[in-house]
């Protein structure tokens, strides 16, 4: 993350601060675009915390252009053997709608929960703020051979081939359908995903879930780096333009990847070699050419010996743009700790998500450089990994993916 | 908690801000008197955020008394075969040393590590606040008799007895010796553990820990409940007077059971079911019997057809103290949701702590009763049982239990 920005904490706002700010409207049932007038009014002053309420609704769906929140839980469905297009259709539409409520920060109302089903609402949230919660939709490769879709299944749409090195748990990755819920409260993010749950009772499964946290200030990673340096301009993840079908526009493919860090290993290093195998310096992340921590890498750099300053095998020399063909990769990642594994060393590491218009020219070919031979990949594990296409925004009155559902 | 209480996101300082507001000397090496000051004075301003700095020292440990953080992260740990009282006692040393930089958000220095092992400093928390980091030690039954000290057991220190209905893994239970980290930023707690652990290297092996939250206004539980209502003074849970050893002066008793809900069949029962199994009702935490959240609960209440308004299976009339001779415990509790279990049903609840004068007349007593009967036992099972004695606050120069270790 940016370097200087307010740590997500301070984005906070109760329920209650934001009532007495005026912001009824957006909590208490008001129509989405009366929300969306009411979040750009407490949003004006520059001084004041950024408001609670991310609208869901818009061209592209939040939680991809959106600041990092401080926590995350990620989510798989599988799609039940007999649910059909039309089936999945009413699953979206379902999810859609509590979405617009959720997080708008109103209850999910009776009526939308699956057929036989009793209220998905038990008032857990009902003293919650929505804490900024974004609700992320995405697409598996199996999704469109599930829906009788496969014709419309995007090339891009293919399942990752094979990394050196990897050590992946099929059953922690994959899926048919991702949710990612982001929000600054863990209590909001593990409610809304059991409403989400419930409302797929009898046509999708829960196959994985992930809970991921950024420091309050979201700069380093539990390995001690400053993280995010350089990432490009997030809108370079959105798809646009000719060829893009109309349920994409808008929209992106995301890379999960569950990559543990060795950190026993890792923090017995001494302090050198932890930089040379990153190529930044561990105090600021600044190039080990120089600088601070934005100032371009001299990957030409050598010493006065004739070495290269940044290490041949150096995760910034492997991963730089400059490196692969320019690929474009936008990363929004978050740390996570699940405590010990069974030998005692830490079940912890980053869920890394990289957001992109096309996985086969972005994360596919520097996953490919990094995982023959980058020196910070021997203190790294990937064990789980996943692919989505993430379709584009809705507009009130729509539900997520109709276009192509519908199409 | 309190009803009004700020979001305890809210209460988060950045390190940046901190340093802005004078706070240099607490987070830069100055001793533990000066970074008391500072914390006195950057704390004075009523409408200001809460310091991010709770000290160390004082008369009781820090992480009773305090207001409770967003997030925790419990652990025990079991003393190596080899660890005598001497032993023991270094490594309580090293973790109050490490104890005092970290809670001032200051690196742990150089030397503190066991001997032949590298530091343990690696730079993690270098751009983080301490976000209100409290750190408190507790010593396991079984801690006494490994370390010569089998006389000096407090008699309340006796193991907890079986319950009814509990269903409990004693790997996830128990220990020689407990930490609890509270911080309003989890990569913090992450990280502190991490410490604490590799400075127990060769001393003590990590048992279990586990990882909970509140909602940000840390009102409710995953049920959906207002929480903590009734809650005595937490003053009331310390230890002082004829008959308590000198180590023992100031600390507690506390009683951790991991508590899981069934919430899939909560979930599903109608709102007045729910309300008549705890007594309350769901939308406000207002007694059945009338009035609002902190009205006191009428047990004698009758309905016109002679049948009680509090059920007599309500959680609320057979935790009631007036139920239970008056019985004292304070509770100081964090939800929890590690995901899905295998049978899909989620591994969520809450982290109950009861911290306590005696658990023999506090947690014992209250817990029979409820565990024959109550309404609210039948959503819930105690998957984890823990008791540990807290000793005393330290002074500088002191490390926890050093009256114990060398009395």
């Amino acid at each position: 993350m940016a370097a200087g920005r307010a740590p997500a904490g301070r984005r906070r706002v109760s329920r209650r601060a934001l009532l007495g700010a005026g912001g009824l409207a957006a909590l208490a049932g008001a129509g989405a675009g009366a929300g969306a007038a009411t979040v750009a009014a407490l949003g004006s002053g520059d001084e004041g915390p950024a408001p609670a309420v991310v609208p869901f609704h818009g061209p592209h769906q939040a939680g991809i252009l959106t600041a990092r929140q401080s926590h995350v839980r990620l989510a798989a469905f599988d799609l039940g053997a007999r649910t059909d297009r039309g089936r999945a259709a009413a699953l979206l539409r379902r999810w859609t709608s509590a979405a617009e409520h959720l997080a708008r920060g109103e209850a999910v109302p009776p009526g939308l929960e699956p057929p036989g089903s009793r209220s998905v609402e038990t008032g857990v949230l009902a003293d919650s703020s929505p804490a900024r919660l974004t609700l992320t939709f995405g697409l598996g490769p199996n999704f469109f051979d599930r829906t009788g879709l496969a014709a419309a299944r995007p090339e891009a749409l293919t399942p990752l081939p094979a990394f050196p090195e990897d050590q992946l748990d099929p059953a922690r990755g994959d899926g048919d359908l991702l949710v990612q819920l982001g929000a600054d409260d863990p209590f909001v993010t593990t409610h809304v995903l059991r409403v989400l749950q419930r409302l797929a009772h009898g046509e999708a499964k829960l196959r994985w879930t992930m809970t991921g946290f950024t420091a309050a200030d979201g700069r380093r990673n539990l390995m001690g780096q400053v993280d995010g340096t350089n990432n490009p301009d997030p809108a370079r993840a959105l798809l646009d333009g000719p060829g893009v079908p109309t349920w994409l526009a808008g929209g992106s493919y995301v890379v999960i990847r569950r990559i543990r860090m060795l950190l026993d290993h890792w923090d017995g290093l001494p302090l050198p070699h932890r930089e040379q195998a990153l190529g930044r310096r561990a105090s600021d992340g600044a190039p080990l050419t120089g600088g601070a921590e934005r100032t371009p890498v001299d990957l030409a750099a050598v010493r006065p010996d004739g070495v290269p300053v940044i290490a041949t095998n150096a995760h910034v020399r492997l991963a730089a743009p400059a490196s692969n063909s320019g690929a474009t990769m936008v990363r929004r990642s978050w740390s996570y700790h699940d405590g010990p594994r069974g030998d005692g060393t830490p079940d912890a590491g980053l869920l890394f998500l990289a957001w992109q218009p096309d996985p086969r020219t972005g994360f596919v070919p520097v996953q490919n450089r990094l995982s023959r031979g980058d020196a910070l990949s021997r203190y790294l594990v990937h064990e789980a990994s996943a692919l989505f296409a993430v379709p584009g925004g809705v507009r009130p009155g729509e539900y997520v993916a109709q276009a192509l559902l519908e199409g």
